[in-house]
């Protein structure tokens, strides 16, 4: 390996090492961690961070990458070499301080919400949320300047590189094209299809039970990885040990075991991460949108598939018995149930590029500065109405402080998730040219047909390409087409299955 | 805070967070890491654990400790120095090379091990084995020349400061003078005290409440730690969030519970430890002799005590029902029942200090070179045979590969078991000079009376006074005396209950 590559190669592995303690850490406080352990973990993972930060902006390491730039390398460490790159400019211009100013705010501020949140308090929320709001455009001003794109595309940049707003204004407004009509359609179609709800109590154990089961039929690899709780459902931990979790309620057991597959769609792209690669930037993830792609994936086109519900309803019944709701045709309908509502992690498959669609445009306008803090409820109200057709006035907690992202500070996330929907209804439709029986296949036969298709397309690239080289090599040359999507949506809800 | 004393304090803070890191990380492999993931948890811990090695070593911290020493400073700082100081010497004697090879070394008999035990082979581990043992008195050696103290004292200073042969030559001594008699006379009379074992399956889910129940009782600190499961049960975390394990087998249910309470016993020493000094070596535990004794005090002088068995018998009732063996004098009696065998972890009170007794003698010569590991064997056959009149010959896995210590090059650890187990005695004997009603306390009066004993006398000291200073303060000035261990086994294994 040629000397300066390998320096840099040497340096990332130092650092994965240091933040596959970062991620125990994580997953252990959203798991296992007791009250009283909150600050000393704060502390510690401050601390590793600061040394993790100090180790990827050292300054020699400008250096060391232009002389990597002319060495001989192969096409994976040039691949690498352009993560560790981009990876390195973005660290490196954000002046510490401001790092420090950002987090603290985006702390407070977080921390404030939770009450606030639950006190409907927009006014005092307002206070410290601006502060977020001045730190993060000012961290986008500086790459903006430095990568010469928008602010907020300097900031979507972070979990999908090279993302513009113009690409993003095209689906985007391609979908707002259609959406309240679809809605409105599906709407009316599911009046007349009675749903009964889940009835009486759906025991922890057996749904914990009943969500292995899936995980298992879907190849998720117990000997590296396992399934907890924690409020916040997440994917975790690190590909050779992939850390899911779910959240149970115990008067229906449907959500819980739909999150779990949407999470063992994340887990199984981590998992099936080039081996070799795992300590270097080019074999991490693609990105957010490719990620969400995944597991969206796993929760739309496979387990919510009503194929699917019919593969694994006898292991349903086993475990929670026969009742109205869980006869076949009800589960069907239950999870293919549309409604608009106001709470962006409860919607259902059509509503929910609505609530992303509402986000990107109040961000980006609030990062570009077009858009100031205050004006946010004013918005929200206005596209709700227009997209979904519902009244959130004054309903700040369900409105715009619902979601922990604007209080911590990460702008530039949300679209990510309808991107990772558009793009898992493409990667669908593709495997539907490879094998016209995908139906079947979810329905009963070898899954393994539709995960090697994944893994030969996405999983084994990890970053070795870009998310448009990706997209095109699995999609015969075309890029990201929303009407994929559209056709996944008007199949699904507006035909009988 | 005086300049140097503030660098150093403020360098212990930041070790201390990156120790919390490696805590989590460990509890973690031991209790929910999945099989896959443990070389890269290894190379993790490895890599921070350098970067703590070099911020301890780091050459200009001798200079700021001697000029420290100037400084105008409490006695608790002074106290804190003296332990920063020590720590550093310690480590900083250590060439790097020695401590990677010894680690390296270590690691590849402990590996190896696992499988030679199980087959037998003591041929095979001897070989890996004398390696270890080259790098450990390598290491002794270096101690030893620089703080003027034989080899084997220099490692056992690691978990006992300032521990002498002569000193534990004297206790065991003594303790060997009346063991095997005793032992004799208990083996008699428990021969016409016929005991009936449990039978039948002790739930798993049970065992735990019950366990937790326990520790309630015991007044553990639930929002500052938790219970967990583990092959090896340990106590482990951080002070600010604790985290006991044990390990169930649902064909007996006494021995989870017992491990629960020693455990707990731990777990409370690590709870109550002075909160402001929590980042700071002088605000940790004492020692691992002192450790032991909060342990083996729970275990032995509360769990274990007929009235703690009086006092929860109906939570073991309430929790596996009534059957022969749960009758409160059977439980009494299998718990305190004795009988010599092989194997250290599974002692009773009376035979396991001649377990610890026999590894202390052959490390010690082993590390002092007096003793080659070829040699053990027929040392421990000897010695078994003497101390509990039982032939281990030819039995390597039961013999002397029984434990993890010496593979792992844990030489100097042995002794501080039984030093506990003396300080538990010694600590039940003052605690009965201020309540005589000791055996009504535990039975059913307010524990705290006993814990709040513990609390003033061990728990908050920390490491502000010596092991020797904390032991004269708890005992009227006395030192450690066998007379109290020999009392409390005497009267609870002779007297009638």
């Amino acid at each position: 390996m040629e000397y300066n590559y390998k320096k840099l190669s040497d340096l990332q592995t130092r650092i994965n090492r240091l933040n596959h303690l970062k991620e125990v850490a994580f997953w252990d406080q959203a798991t296992h961690m007791s009250e009283k352990g909150l600050n000393a973990r704060s502390e510690a993972i401050a601390e590793l961070s600061q040394i993790i930060h100090e180790l990827e902006c050292d300054p020699n390491n400008k250096k060391i990458i232009f002389d990597a730039e002319n060495e001989d390398l192969s096409d994976t460490e040039r691949a690498n070499l352009v993560e560790i790159k981009r990876k390195f400019e973005i660290t490196e211009v954000i002046p510490k301080e401001l790092l420090k100013e950002k987090h603290l705010a985006a702390s407070l501020c977080e921390h404030g919400w939770r009450k606030q949140r639950f006190n409907n308090d927009w006014k005092s929320f307002l206070e410290n949320f601006k502060k977020v709001v001045t730190h993060s455009r000012e961290e986008a001003k500086i790459l903006s300047q430095k990568f010469k794109v928008s602010p907020y595309e300097a900031l979507m940049d972070k979990y999908e590189p090279h993302l513009t707003e113009m690409f993003v204004d095209d689906l985007f407004g391609e979908i707002k094209s259609w959406l309240p009509n679809l809605l409105a359609k599906v709407v009316t179609k599911q009046a007349n299809e009675p749903v009964i709800v889940t009835e009486g109590l759906f025991e922890i154990e057996k749904q914990k039970q009943l969500g292995l089961e899936a995980m298992e039929v879907l190849g998720f690899d117990f000997k590296a990885g396992r399934l907890d709780e924690s409020i916040h459902p997440f994917c975790g931990g690190t590909p050779e040990d992939v850390r899911i979790t779910t959240r149970y309620k115990n008067t229906e057991f449907l959500p819980a075991l739909m999150g779990t597959i949407h999470e063992t769609g994340h887990a199984r792209y981590e998992q099936n991460l080039p081996s070799s690669l795992l300590d270097q930037p080019v074999g991490q993830a693609r990105s957010m949108s490719i990620h969400e792609s995944q597991s969206l994936f796993f929760e739309k086109h496979i387990g919510g598939h009503p194929r699917f519900i019919e593969r694994i309803h006898p292991k349903i019944l086993s475990n929670f018995g026969k009742q109205p709701a869980t006869h076949l045709n009800n589960l069907k309908r239950l999870i293919l149930k549309v409604k608009p509502s106001f709470i962006r992690v409860d919607a259902d498959e059509i509503t929910y590029p609505a609530h992303i669609i509402l986000r990107y445009e109040i961000e980006k306008g609030l990062i570009n500065g077009d858009v100031e803090a205050e004006d946010i409820p004013q918005l929200w109200d206005e596209k709700m109405e227009e997209l979904l057709g519902i009244s959130t006035k004054g309903e700040f907690c369900d409105g715009p402080m619902q979601d922990v992202h604007w209080p911590e500070g990460l702008f530039g996330y949300f679209p990510c998730y309808t991107l990772g929907a558009l793009y898992a209804a493409q990667w669908k439709a593709m495997i539907q040219l490879e094998h016209s029986n995908f139906d079947d296949i979810v329905g009963k036969e070898n899954l393994n047909l539709i995960f090697h298709w994944l893994d030969e397309n996405i999983w084994k690239n990890a970053s070795i390409k870009s998310t448009d080289k990706l997209t095109t090599d699995a999609s015969h040359g075309s890029t990201l087409n929303v009407d994929h999507f559209k056709n996944h949506l008007e199949t699904r809800y507006l035909s009988e299955f």
